[in-house]
């Protein structure tokens, strides 16, 4: 073991093969009126290459070289040791976590987005659509499709769109194209706009346009990607956890005692858990921990049922927790972590009690990204804040217990283009909320005659 | 030699000491109307350690194991090898970069922040004072603050104030204070608002409120510090080569034949090149190349004078090429290479023939920034365009030779806090600047009477 502060790993260390959690853990399939829905229905939405990766029950999946030289624009990415901020806690836990703020687009998402964007090259998929909500997602896609060569349309919700203007001039500059959502593009945007000519816009909205936008293309040469949620977005982003690995392994540092991500679709969360899931299966004591914000309390307070990925019910059915497809989130500013629903792979491992899903309130998380930030020097992503603030949660109980646990997050993302979130908590603005116990209930009617998981 | 995208140092292998170009290049003192201005005289405004460093001529200068690990926070910097870059200009040469926008401000500037910092706090100043610009300066003091417990109070030009309040916001985040200049807290900005109260500030009048601030406290315990221009910031940036020299060297490649930085006070430019510029000097054929825009041509245009580094002249004289100190900059938006001056050992060295400056237009540097984002995958800051542009011109040059060179440069900072710059960029709202050659005569007709250096 070392104090040193950041554990790099060469290029060629770097892992050649993806974990793949279903093969371990067993997800119901997604389900359409007629039944489970085969491989082929996907086609007009996704590639076949990808679409076979996400029934895939294999294991070790490997990288393709192409993908890994795509990676390594940014990645290894480094293990820092966060001393400043064990001292500042004053605790005997050894505090680690992965940066993936270090990635052009600011976040864990290129990940996906390059792997995404390779395959659909292979497949000669000519142009991408997809949705975004804050900006993170469609950002990092546009830098994907600028370093393989395919055009990139991007459905953003439009109060995101008017509020968050730097988004849309990232995606811009990467040469994607960044569209208002509800917009005259699609039928499912001009009826809404007929309807509600001054809707703010909304992900399931943004979802409905980017998947019409892709499936009626004649040519059949436009896909649409999605940012998380389904298998193989989790399995691209277990490079995460499989470096991290690599990196406590290196440093003699043994299995960590607690993991921790946040978790709004599951994708960051996954990536660095995912790995340690395996070695918990095979008998490693790990308290693995996705953190969510009160507000939006999917795994801590929603049931395991039968829901469609967006509101306007175009998806298949999807085995996960859900707080219902019309569950409308408060306007909390990590807007990242506002989904309804959560990633099948995640759902069911909380499911199989693999996983200890925990719920906190929006001031306590950021109180903990200040002090974050004044110890460990970088600012993070609101999302982020609520990894930082379970971590400082455990390395409390590990003060009261005296134990020198090992606890390792995942700080998803920076806060760089999220500044004013910080500048409402630091002038009094934000407040906490309470998440009205009935909602869940209420929204859980619409899913009457559903099938169970 | 290796095709690795990137090269690593560890901890270990970071550099132990600065490097003093002051050791090999003289320049003239400071001048004071009483003659050259002594050490003591700085007393009021800087700690002495500091000033003690900024004129020292010994060569190589120890960095103190504190000031290590606050480098150490995101430090040693990659080297990327510019493969895709390589690729899209079809050029022999291999270009390699450093890439300093992974600190957790975004750009080079906390390497002489966290130093100052702790010199200061070692010294016993309770609180530093600075001016900022565009915003880039102020945040790294904020962070530096931050992190070894200092108060930290920025003078932020007004109309940047206004324009860029993402930066302000980040200055707060770290726990610095963020005041538009001119101010009712300082005489010369009461002074200038009584006079124009609807100024829109500039960076002369914002380090005269700085110094103002620093030195009017009774208790000694404000200092003031500088992010660019003195000697002892140069001296904290030598770190960006003497890493880059260990990373080639590990990849067994050769010494450069071109060294490029973008040269606003000079810092980041130096901080790359200085190291490379000792090997020059002992015979190595090295061209060393400092890029300036060409509304701001003060290595390219403006003479070997001395002058002050201020507007309101209130510092002492500098030898230094300056385009006087009552230029008004163009309206571009490379703010951090908007300054009059240059640091007189970066001036000094043009003088002795040791690096051949350059100025591009603002076109097309942006140009090649768009290039280096959808090739590369990094957006830069408007500042590094500018070394990209001249990258790409050396670049097409050894095409043009035939010639396998290898070409260095600094990637001093991200753009992700500037993209309203790209977005007038591709809305086509930005020209070209004609410098208008009778302006360097007419300022300088203000230093009639200054010693000659």
């Amino acid at each position: 073991m070392t104090t040193a502060r950041k554990i790099f790993l060469e290029e060629s260390e770097m892992p050649r093969q993806w974990y793949n959690l279903a093969a371990d853990v067993k997800c119901p399939p997604f389900m359409s009126p007629a039944g489970p829905v085969p491989m082929e229905a996907w086609g007009p939405v996704f590639p076949m290459n990808l679409v076979e990766q996400e029934y895939s029950t294999q294991r070790w999946i490997d990288i393709p070289e192409g993908i890994l030289a795509l990676l390594m624009r940014w990645r290894p990415a480094p293990l820092h040791r966060a001393l400043d901020l064990e001292k500042a806690l004053g605790t005997p836990a050894r505090i680690y976590y992965k940066n993936e703020s270090l990635s052009p687009a600011g976040s864990h998402k290129p990940n996906t987005a390059v792997a995404q964007a390779w395959y659909n090259k292979q497949f000669g998929t000519k142009r991408l659509t997809t949705e975004t909500g804050a900006g993170q997602w469609g950002s990092a896609l546009s830098f994907a499709c600028a370093l393989v060569g395919l055009e990139c349309k991007v459905f953003m919700v439009r109060v995101s769109f008017d509020q968050k203007p730097l988004r849309k001039l990232m995606m811009q500059t990467w040469g994607g194209t960044c569209i208002p959502s509800p917009s005259n593009e699609t039928q499912a945007g001009r009826d809404i706009l007929a309807k509600y000519p001054d809707t703010p816009g909304s992900l399931g909205i943004a979802i409905s346009e980017a998947i019409e936008a892709a499936v009626s293309d004649p040519t059949g040469l436009t896909k649409y990607s999605l940012g998380s949620v389904l298998n193989h977005v989790m399995l691209h982003q277990t490079i995460i956890g499989l470096e991290a690995k690599k990196q406590l392994d290196k440093v003699g540092e043994r299995l960590p005692d607690v993991v921790i991500g946040c978790a709004g679709g599951g994708s960051n969360f996954a990536g660095l858990s995912f790995p340690f899931v395996y070695d918990k299966i095979h008998g490693a004591d790990i308290d693995i921990i996705p953190v969510e914000p009160s507000s939006c309390p999917t795994l801590t307070k929603a049931p395991y049922v039968y829901d469609h990925g967006d509101t306007a019910r175009m998806t298949p059915l999807v085995a996960m927790h859900s707080l219902g497809h019309s569950f409308v989130p408060s306007p909390i500013h990590a807007g990242g972590l506002r989904y309804h629903g959560m990633a099948p792979l995640v759902s069911r491992a909380v499911e199989d009690g693999l996983m200890a899903p925990r719920s906190i309130q929006q001031l306590e998380c950021y109180a903990a990204g200040m002090l974050f930030a004044k110890t460990e020097g970088i600012i993070p992503a609101p999302e982020t804040t609520h990894a930082i603030a379970a971590v400082i949660q455990e390395a409390r109980k590990a003060t009261e217990e005296g134990k020198e646990k090992v606890i390792l997050f995942n700080f998803s993302g920076h806060g760089l283009m999220d500044l004013v979130g910080y500048d409402k908590y630091l002038t009094g603005q934000l407040s906490d909320y309470d998440f009205p116990d009935d909602q869940i209930a209420k929204n859980h009617e619409e899913l009457k005659g559903y099938p169970k998981p």
